[in-house]
């Protein structure tokens, strides 16, 4: 990691009774995620606490690549859809390295 | 990463004015972390949109390996200052790997 790599910690929470149907969605953008110029890490996660909250955690080479991120077809597909996969508006923070 | 690890987001808004006092103590915390048993990764970051916040990530082995870190010294010393040095409750939560 240098200093320039962006983390993201990205959440969302599934509707009642659509995990089965959202997750391979979920599985399939950090497939084609980690294929993107600049993608150092991208992991998604399930909180033990909550079976439907699902948290990507995300390292980008730079702010530009995930902006460039952000403007492809995988996730605008899955953004275009929140409202009628996921119980409240999808999360995101960015944060820089600090040690 | 393996099944039984155990992926911890935890956050803290450290209080107006004192960043420059606590954020070593946070520093020191993941020195000291980092060689306790079962301690994967354990990153400090800031929120690049409010520079008061500040994000652990953390890679643990088992979920007795967490349990055993809550309970050591200095996360304990940090913990019974929380009121004095952070603007809120520290948050945690805890995930499992799914891709």
């Amino acid at each position: 990691m240098n200093d320039t790599n962006i983390i993201v910690i990205a959440e969302a929470e599934i509707k009642d009774g659509m995990v089965e149907e959202v997750l391979p969605q979920l599985e399939a953008l950090v497939e084609s995620t980690r294929k993107e110029p600049g993608c150092i890490e991208y992991n998604l996660h399930r909180d033990l606490e909550n079976e439907k909250v699902f948290m990507f955690y995300e390292v980008w080479e730079s702010k530009a690549h995930l902006e460039t991120h952000i403007e492809q077809p995988p996730l605008q597909n899955l953004l275009a859809r929140q409202e009628q996969w996921f119980a409240g508006p999808l999360t995101a923070r960015s944060y820089c390295k600090v040690r």
